[in-house]
């Protein structure tokens, strides 16, 4: 159970609620409460109060007031992170960025739309789809996250391959700084070379460095066709193979998404789905393609010449694509049926994917023998989602094991979460000291009072004597 | 003519040449002078040392010296550039990058290759071609500009509209502080959300930040097929519509080229080249696309979909498409024979655009009655170069009108080539005061002595009281 919620001095509090309104300024347990945790439950902590400004002039207000009376504030979006980056662990003050979910009109010409912090992008591609375009972001949280808690964490998501990440969306951006200037370049240039790309810099901060308010992103054509190839490999060489092949070939390859045989077999057993090939093989490869031509030839004709390709089934009408889509999917759900899996979402460089694959149940096995893992992901960006049940929340080895396989291969721990505060203690073996001192360094320069989500990202060990409240103990 | 050349105090001379060793410190007029100029004759200034480290451990060394002892550097790579970004304005040591020009193996899995900041763009291609892949940032100065100085600049290019600017090639970095630390993250992981984006904010500081001294670069597959389609049209909106139908409908689109009616005629007097259409046009388009399989088939149904496309030339044979380049490419060379032009290069929201090139003739010739203007650029970026010929080189009055125009149509005063020095002037009209605030933190944050480039960049106004020498006189 956390300890007791801490309360905001009055003088405060009036200060905050003549800036929002009373109805902004949350502090009743029963409207608290939901913001106090992540939605995983894993990372929970309490807030003074929920502060819930309607516009990026409150918002600079309200950090303004923060910031003056040094007080920690941690920005909340859709609160659908992995790595207790958006929860009050401290002590802080919620920043709610909902009522920020202004859409503006789609600009057709240059293919771009003005979009609210608090907009979902669920909300976000409703907007936009009207008129032939999508936002090239897409993930299963779609209805919950939003364009500014995926831009604080650069998401990604299945379109990355094509698309790039929310970094390569945000053609220009709205800021507040922690003492409440607000920094606007909304100008959705494609070529705009008059100084540091802040829109770029903010992507993936993670609420340390400003509160995104608002963003101008770029959007793509919704395709004419689209078809979904699933494919049975023999090795996860001949998958990394087959996806270069593919990627060589088809350049409107949207995805290319990976499961093993051993994942396969839960999810059917889970679901009752039926084999999509009739008997298993090692590996199997979901590629999605589209645009404005059917790309099902061009994808058929790559494959043909991808070496221990076995057996390939192709859709192209929604319902069937849904269905083999439905075997990556599922993957999730029915590995939670197993209990609560450590999820630990990284990545690797390309050439070294298939050894990693191979080793991870390996290393696994020398510190937990009991547990078995699971992995599947995003086979083109390297994005191994690494699954392993069969052991207690709390029991580290696993992580460090997995981790410490990463590490020497030349991966990233983290793929597309961020460090938040969950990966903290592994940023030092990520990055070097000079690079972390430059992190350090840039975050005092735009946050010198260390106001914003002062325990996310860098670890305490690089603010020695910061005046922020003590870290929080681990989940 | 400039002022006497500064000299080094004997006592750093020396520390420099027991770093690089004495061959590699030039003071001898005859070495030095063509580094103290940039390749367009506009910008130039006086060095006292040229140094010219042989790897990252001698940058190091070398702008820990300096940087200690109060001296400002100006980092250079292949001196291309157009704002006077690398030339010793202020009588800056000048630390050329040429010498570290090692390319590393290419892994063609990846699709990736380290490169030295010294290597040139085309020896960088050169290395790449025989695994059939390509650097997709090229450029007229691809034989003298560097991996490092585009990175520095950002560099765009013929093909920003399919593959970005250099920012978007960037998946790895190395450089050096002013005070000499290494940051290095050459990773090249698609997915990598560990810290702030570095590799990007280094994209485009043009040297302020620290020096960059290896990239791993993302590369592109070679096509297979390419075609050139030579578009005669009615008017500039059409163009846009043109180009917009396009590239919704042929993703392999690569380049749309914009030109004049009287660019073209004066291309053809000064080449005397055929008419490629046997009639003139008001505006002409040149579209390239390429990929895996033929784009000719699609280009041509977006052509035949578009509205006040008058006449299409196309072409698939190299010679062939190399001469329908010749049009657009010819351009600068035409319009030089008229006398040295003012040359602005900017950029438009695409829904401005049309608007821009219809009113900067009037706009110049309210300030400037007998001169000329010339446009044009990458439609698809919205990128248009402003040539204007018949008024002196120190008439700053076109550069104000032409400028003012940008910025009320929400545009950018720079496009491709960065601030520099050049533009300095201008960078408070087009970035806010927060902005450059931030700007300034950033840049104190990495460099709090101003040694890096002191004079780009950011205004002397935003640095009171900093001890680098007086800004130089405007060129």
């Amino acid at each position: 159970m956390p300890e007791a919620r801490p309360t905001l001095p009055p003088r405060l509090r009036q200060a905050l609620v003549d800036v929002v309104g009373a109805d902004a300024v949350l502090t009743d347990p029963d409207l608290v409460s939901g913001h106090e945790v992540d939605w995983t439950g894993r990372f929970r902590g309490r807030t003074p109060a929920v502060v819930r400004p309607a516009d990026t002039a409150e918002v600079a207000a309200v950090l303004a007031i923060c910031d003056e009376s040094g007080v920690a504030v941690v920005p909340q979006g859709g609160n659908t992170g992995l790595v207790g980056g958006g929860v009050p662990t401290a002590g802080e003050v919620v920043l709610s960025l909902h009522r920020l979910d202004r859409l503006g009109p789609v600009d057709a010409v240059a293919g771009q739309v003005d979009a609210g912090a608090g907009a979902t992008l669920e909300a976000l591609q409703a907007h936009v789809a009207p008129h032939g375009l999508a936002y090239a972001v897409d993930l299963a949280a779609r209805g919950t996250a939003t364009v500014g808690g995926t831009i604080a964490t650069n998401a990604g998501g299945v379109h990355v391959l094509r698309w790039g990440s929310t970094r390569r969306q945000v053609v220009g951006i709205e800021a507040v700084t922690a003492d409440g200037r607000v920094l606007r370049h909304m100008g959705g240039l494609v070529k705009d070379n008059t100084g540091y790309d802040l829109a770029g810099l903010l992507c993936g901060s993670e609420g340390t460095l400003a509160v995104v308010t608002e963003a101008r992103l770029s959007l793509v054509a919704q395709p004419a066709h689209q078809v979904v190839a699933l494919c049975a490999l023999g090795s996860v060489e001949a998958a990394v193979t087959a996806t270069a092949t593919v990627r060589r070939r088809v350049p409107q390859l949207d995805a290319a998404e990976m499961f093993l045989a051993d994942g396969l077999a839960l999810v059917r057993e889970v679901t009752g789905r039926p084999d999509p090939f009739g008997s298993a093989h090692p590996v199997y490869v979901l590629f999605e393609a589209s645009g404005p031509d059917d790309p099902t030839e061009a994808l058929a004709a790559a494959l043909a010449g991808a070496p221990e390709v076995h057996d390939v089934a192709v859709a192209t009408a929604g319902s069937r694509r849904h269905d083999l889509w439905s075997y990556r999917e599922e993957h999730t759900a029915a590995i939670n049926t197993l209990g609560p899996p450590h999820k630990l979402d990284v990545s690797l460089p390309l050439a070294r994917l298939a050894g990693f694959v191979a080793e991870v149940p390996e290393v696994v096995a020398r510190v937990a023998p009991s547990a078995r893992c699971w992995m599947f992901g995003h086979l083109g960006d390297g994005n191994v989602h690494v699954n392993v049940t069969g052991v207690r929340p709390d029991d580290d080895a696993v992580d460090d094991a997995v981790c410490s396989l990463v590490l020497e291969a030349g991966g990233s721990i983290s793929a597309e979460h961020g460090i938040g505060t969950a990966k903290r203690r592994w940023l030092g073996r990520q990055r070097s000291a000079a690079e972390l001192e430059v992190f350090r360094a840039i975050r005092g320069a735009l946050d010198p009072r260390g106001t914003l989500n002062p325990h996310v990202l860098t670890t305490p060990a690089l603010t020695p004597g910061a005046t922020a409240p003590a870290p929080p103990a681990r989940p």
